[in-house]
């Protein structure tokens, strides 16, 4: 069950709007590096988990957390957009260079919402949700949000390069700081479930006597020459799962040319194919 | 550039037709967690590599033996798909039990494809090109892949757990096996990178001293009766970048409820907004 | 800023696990008329809700409310799909219908989540913003809540009467009184704003002599032969909005067949259009 | 069955062609809020429509008219983009300000329709069919109809705004006085169901006996502080429906923290979890 | 302008209803092959046709056709689910074979439509409008109006030979002719513009002197081996634009390993990369 | 199985970039008319392909060219945002008039990618593989084909005009020249079949005697006033399958209203739809 105080967790202040940056801000809010996707993410996976419960708890308290941030963020391209031009009329006059503010906008900013935020990213596609990751493998899980808030880390890294806007800035050095702390909490909760090692290969829960061994540690080359690709730490040494050595070689087809036959009457085929 | 031979990397074998697996098996080839989606997101993290041309080597390469494998997935849709009933009267011959097989097909397999595979998933719903992740971030690029890759291999564990089809665990325990690689393959790829305390926070060009750096390390709670969620490995001892040391405590509104004014003139609003 | 207490809000108990309903429930998760989409609608809202802020107020407050409805409903899902088969062995076997069970199954409740919810519809369609109505008109959004509330009680009361477990009846009737409650909340709210007479047409700050007129309560025919639709409450009286009569009249093309002329050189026509 | 005479329903004319203006109609189009959704919204509800015909004659008329407004409005695309730049060549003699034309175009009016209208919004996304509420329920459906022509209206108001083009606010006054006459419309089909005492709670079917009655018409409270929400209309006096009386309270959860128990063997999850 | 007359283009009659049969004609209503596509995708030509007037009449005309045919289709899944279960509780009692007949439904025709037609295909999946090609090239469109019917036809075929109900193969018998009519008659649009030889390449206004010529007319091969692919008409012999002959050769790479060199500061890359 | 070399097939070189064309070329990577669905739509259609063999080898190797041109236009993507400006200083610093690089870009260049390409279109629409034919019918997929390349020649053109840059004419004259080949060389795929007179109606399977015959080849009109539309090649003489004449007639509704009947309780529909 969650709540509310209406109040923002963080403060969001705008010093010189700006309608463009409003625009950047959506890729934060409904991009997939943003913050709807987390939410959800971490949301769901809650609801999902099975197993020791702290990982429930975890989730759904960060979850929370990032409810609020979606907040923050609607909040600031609000005020981005304090003053932006509803009109080629005005666009005009409040520039010397015709069109050029409009030019720029998320023209759902003035259709759609009167100057207000929208669960979209940058270039108006809006939030689908097949973005949220929540395998019922605890480990998958908090792998896939590793990578959420690295890809969420590098966005708020360039939406601050990007402004000028001392308040906007300070917005984004919060959201960069919890985004650091939230790399740092998945990776440790992989440490709990026992570090690379134990984890990895995920699931841990497959017998690997059941796969097909001999190609499960093995850099394998698709040159078309035949030649090796690029060595590195991925093809010699021990594997980081720690169950093996890496190694490598070209790949050759083990299969054979595929033949599905003739088409059958009725499948709606070219009588050639039948 | 990219060759063929037309033959299949590994053999695809199908002994007992079952066209509800061949809906299952959409899942690997159209789903969030399949092979399309890697196929494409090596390559594309590979043409926006930049610095060292090593990790642009290892994608493409990575990324030829992903487009295989949606081959083979793709021909044993097709095989699974032989003597699926086409119409109302032969799934009624077909089986005593009315109705049994075309109920749990993908219809499409019928009507759209005349039985063969589809970029689709299990559900039906095509694959969403915006699930490839290239970041220009070499680091959140490695995260990523290790997250599809873990996803990969638990659904492929799944079909492999759902079929009693030999040919088809054969196949499986092959993808298994390169899903294991592939999970590996990535991670070595961060540990080239230096490993997780050279890697994180992502991206490791921004100056931390730039980040509201009080909030980077602790783990807040956001519970509403102010208590404590469950500790953990995130809530004490050494950060894993090795930066700090993680702290926890309930966290309290920083900012005010916002307030965003009246509504401009001419912006669609209701007279009372004005 | 948001909170939770990892509770439910009201009793999730199944008697009978029912994979074929957890399908039906995912509807009033991820569907046009499910949760996700209230919760994020009556968020965005309030971020952009300008003018008197008790509507704000109440938008946060019913939104923390439905987020503790999808998480109801992402439970009921998972206790739904208790036991459910996860192998071709395991459905024959539980069943005397071969193949019964998984047939009518999202097979992604098997392959990506473990046997849990998914953000996405009965059909297995991730939920997409697109749906999340804000428009930066009170009463517009009123409106669209009304909406978003009858659809929902609508598909609430037919889960109801799909099911026979007691527990989902008894969650479901929470959830029905609930959706009883929000049509009339946001009802309430068009009453507020003056009721049917002050709020229509939206948005009521347009100047009606701007628009023309002429044409603005008048049923107009499109009927093949001229004749007149047929009448009712639409087509004479007093408009709703209380601002003119209603009349009828068939219609005529007032314009003229549209001429685009030639295409331009360089524009990648046909020679023949240039 | 439908008709066509090829010629427009209200004359469309365009002084000062405008490619800028031309995606901001696109919103009209292709948009939620526009006609391809009304348009067809109306011709599937009336398709099931159950009960007395005399609404599926008003939804099918009235979507007949729909589509001459996408016609209106295609054309109107067509006209603004007249002598829109194709080239950056053209682009920067046409204007001193280098790009500025080309920067604001949705460049698939080049790329993909050689200066033509698109079946998308003003940012580009194409329309998508999960908008066409039509549930079977006629009070539904007409909720839902005021809301598309409310939201319809507020973005019709938006452009005539936006522009200084006499043909174009023309035009837009006619689309403005017929949303005007839609919202009244369709108010007026609920005043024939029997207004709003009679209508809700949607599905008047429901007995309400079944629901969890004590929360039916209680104003509940989500405030972390167990505050009391802002009061208004929905927190005291008879409910909109006259069923009952509102009341507000402060809400606490029912239920518990849910527990899903371990994970089975098989089904994907970490052996930590089983 | 369009008009209607409430009237079906052609009888629909359904002896024996059959809720999956319902589910199976969705794909014609809203699949990539059905016919809102075609609908809105010769509305979209015909309001972007330049030149010659004559194709925008005959895409209009046809246009209002296709309506009728979404119409009639949409019909006939409403009286495919007469009958259909509503609930779990009747589905056992309407069949020996517990779950058969839900198992197989698309669920919303229950949940969203109450037994009722959907904008959406076979699975579930809602029509895009991004698959209505309206290019502004006369030929590009008449190209794809041929693609269109022939699927459109190929899927028709599919649903004729699926059932056994003697007014639904009536119904198809209709759909199928209209179907071969509008193959033939896009193609006679083809030779009105001159046939094959004056309208490939398409588009015929570019100088192919423009073009890399030598590569024109050559058929590449790409076969790892570096053998030649399959010969056949498209290997030798006069081409089908009739400008020039084909030969065939395999192909070495041209270009060489693109270099985009180090990463930008404050770009948001690794620090290793810059 | 595919192979790769890590080279580019044909040069790709940019003299001065330009980042608003960056995002022009996007559309011929993932949009409708791009590589990314060419080179799947071959693969797919191979993979399904029955009967004669050398359809499949045909259709594979052209998949191994296409991937090679879309690893070319991403690399274009790249070049053309070298110096692009990262933020709002920058952009104002490198051109005298405020914002216009910012504005006309697409902003995930930046934000999600870090200046590289992304498998989206013009607009930022991701590619969606719904788009992806592969019918199963061999003449409806090579149809398929010569739609495809021709709307992808077209916007080739488009792109090729649109620019001045030497280096991308280059590079876009080849690609240009290609599709050419590929129009031609799936126009001689249905010579191969047999030619017009062969291959249509397809599916050429099925039995015209079971089409509703008099229809077939009627040119019908659906003009309000019941005029003819305007004649042409399709009108009159011989079909282009051979079978038979053209005709036309104005169309009159063979069926009469549909009626539901009643909704059935339990359905969700108001009581008065009962």
């Amino acid at each position: 069950m969650f709540y509310t105080d209406n109040k923002l967790q963080y403060p969001v202040r705008v010093e010189k709007p700006n309608p463009l940056f409003a625009r950047a801000l959506q890729q934060a809010i409904g991009g997939v590096e943003g913050e709807i996707r987390v939410a959800m993410q971490y949301m769901f996976q809650a609801w999902g988990a099975r197993g020791d419960n702290k990982f429930r708890d975890l989730l759904l308290n960060t979850a929370a957390e990032e409810l609020g941030h979606i907040e923050m963020l609607a909040t600031a391209v609000a005020l981005n957009l304090e003053n932006a031009p509803l009109s080629m009329q005005e666009d005009v006059s409040s520039d010397s260079i015709g069109g050029a503010v409009l030019n720029g906008m998320n023209l759902r900013h003035i259709l759609s919402t009167g100057l207000a935020a929208l669960p979209e990213n940058a270039n108006g596609v809006p939030f689908n949700a097949s973005h949220v990751y929540a395998s019922g493998n605890i480990a998958a899980d908090m792998s896939a949000n590793v990578t959420a808030e690295s890809s969420g880390r590098v966005l708020a890294v360039r939406l601050y390069n990007m402004t000028d806007d001392p308040g906007m800035k300070e917005m984004l050095s919060y959201l960069i700081a919890r985004d650091t702390m939230h790399q740092n909490q998945w990776l440790a909760a992989i440490e709990e479930l026992g570090g690379n090692e134990e984890v990895f290969p995920i699931p841990n829960s497959f017998p690997q006597d059941q796969e097909a061994r001999e190609y499960s540690y093995v850099y394998m080359g698709f040159q078309a020459d035949g030649s090796e690709p690029a060595p590195g730490r991925w093809s010699e040494g021990l594997s980081i799962d720690g169950n093996d050595s890496f190694s490598t070689r070209p790949m050759d087809p083990l299969g054979e040319e595929p033949a599905l036959g003739r088409a059958r009457p009725n499948s709606g085929a070219q009588a050639e194919q039948m």
